[in-house]
């Protein structure tokens, strides 16, 4: 473990937030800052020290963390690099390829180390974050080949720190995966939910496994647009590729193949219990 | 609560199973069968008295609980009525039209209350089944009109003696709102699971909310392929439904149209706080 430093987390939603928590836990000064003044202020009573707009106390971090949105964190990061001079800089979002190419465009991939804890689900906000979030989590980490060890080293131990599970990688192999372990299935779930809006079927009435199945419908949708339309490339032959099996069994249903629809369901199942 | 009575249970698995520990606890004399010996077997290891195929011994029983897939159900219907004379008939499965209609055929309407407890999720089988899994479950009772009081209400005390919330429908109501809150998400999680073994990403890669998106493919492939042909005319169009949003949701992604995409998933979240 290196020395604890002092942290900027910029961004106290979920993420951010329980981010901050685990580091104040743990002694570390966590600089933060939010949109919220709300949020700011409850973070505050807490220990972390309210940031202004102006940046200029991330000076004295060795590390800052993008905790806020992936759009809003690819225009923040030429400003944040510039008030965080010589400070290892990370992020948390859940695509990586354009914050990657923002960092290269921003001249900072040396210190840029971009990272992805999968960790959180459906709730959103500081008042949906808790201490121990991280803890088990598997975090993707995908440094630019121009990246310093040093900022990869830094990187990977905050979130082993954390009690999550550094994994490296690269920034397209993490978007592909992406796309079909958390994207697709988060357009479905409100694929689902709308439509289930629509047919006038309220959530409590759902039994356990269509509450799961509609639990990511709760998702925030801010966060969510961009993350989906980030990941186009990727997200929208995944969901395509759901679609075609979706209409394959619609019409086994229609026609009552039974045996048909026993092979798909069996598939379905060899694969759950493949893991 | 009516005197405990012994109670025959046809079908020893997940539902039935868990059923039989539950009467058992209860100080009730359960007779059980099984297709399988060892489920059987086990069963008599916990104090269920096993039958023979012969349904000889269902002559004793005050009630008869069918927890068998609902082909299988209906099949038995006759026989088992033969056998049963006189006693309560009930069943468990997740749709109710033609088991009703079976019992109206076989000229058991009077004695024959369709039950569905909502309970259990993707396990199955004798050992997945334990004490306690109804408290809590709503409970569905689909009497047929000439149903009489008396089967209505052993029936309804059953359920609410083993913690369960019973409310009384008819078939075809039941059948519609499964169609959407159970039928269609199951075809959902199993198009996934399809989708996702062919792109090669195991289960194990899945994050928690995909892990919760796609619980359901576990399911019994046996079970369900009967439950989505039965309720055909139902889940067909919730699918179908789902489709349509599915595709809209594609071409949101593939056109990067973020304001699109905020609407679908504030309308799925909208939903989803609506509980």
């Amino acid at each position: 473990m290196s020395p604890p430093g002092r942290v900027g987390v910029v961004g106290l939603g979920l993420v951010g937030g329980s981010l901050a928590r685990d580091l104040r836990a743990r002694g570390v000064e966590v600089l933060g800052w939010d949109a919220d003044p709300a949020t700011l202020a409850a973070a505050a009573a807490e220990g972390v020290v309210p940031m202004g707009r102006d940046l200029r106390e991330l000076a004295g971090a060795d590390l800052v963390v993008l905790a806020i949105p992936v759009t809003a964190a690819r225009d923040a990061l030429p400003a944040i690099a510039g008030a965080s001079s010589g400070a290892v800089m990370t992020d948390v979002g859940s695509t990586k390829r354009s914050i990657m190419a923002a960092a290269s465009a921003a001249g900072v991939d040396d210190r840029f180390v971009g990272a992805h804890p999968l960790a959180g689900g459906e709730s959103s906000g500081w008042t949906a974050s808790r201490a121990g979030l991280f803890r088990g989590a598997r975090v993707f980490i995908t440094p630019a080949p121009t990246a310093s060890a040093a900022a990869v080293r830094r990187v990977t131990e905050l979130w082993r720190g954390l009690g999550g599970a550094p994994e490296l990688t690269t920034a397209r192999e993490h978007d592909a995966l992406m796309a079909w372990v958390s994207h697709a299935p988060q357009a479905l779930s409100s694929a689902l939910g709308v439509a289930l809006q629509a047919a006038g079927v309220s959530r409590a009435e759902m039994g356990p496994g269509g509450r799961d199945a509609t639990r990511l419908a709760g998702s925030s949708p801010e966060v969510w647009a961009q993350i989906l339309a980030e990941n186009s490339d990727e997200v929208a032959p995944a969901i395509r590729s759901v679609i075609a099996r979706l209409q394959s069994i619609a019409l086994a249903v229609e026609t009552a193949d039974i045996a048909e629809l026993q092979a798909v369901l069996r598939r379905a199942r060899e694969w759950s219990a493949g893991s």
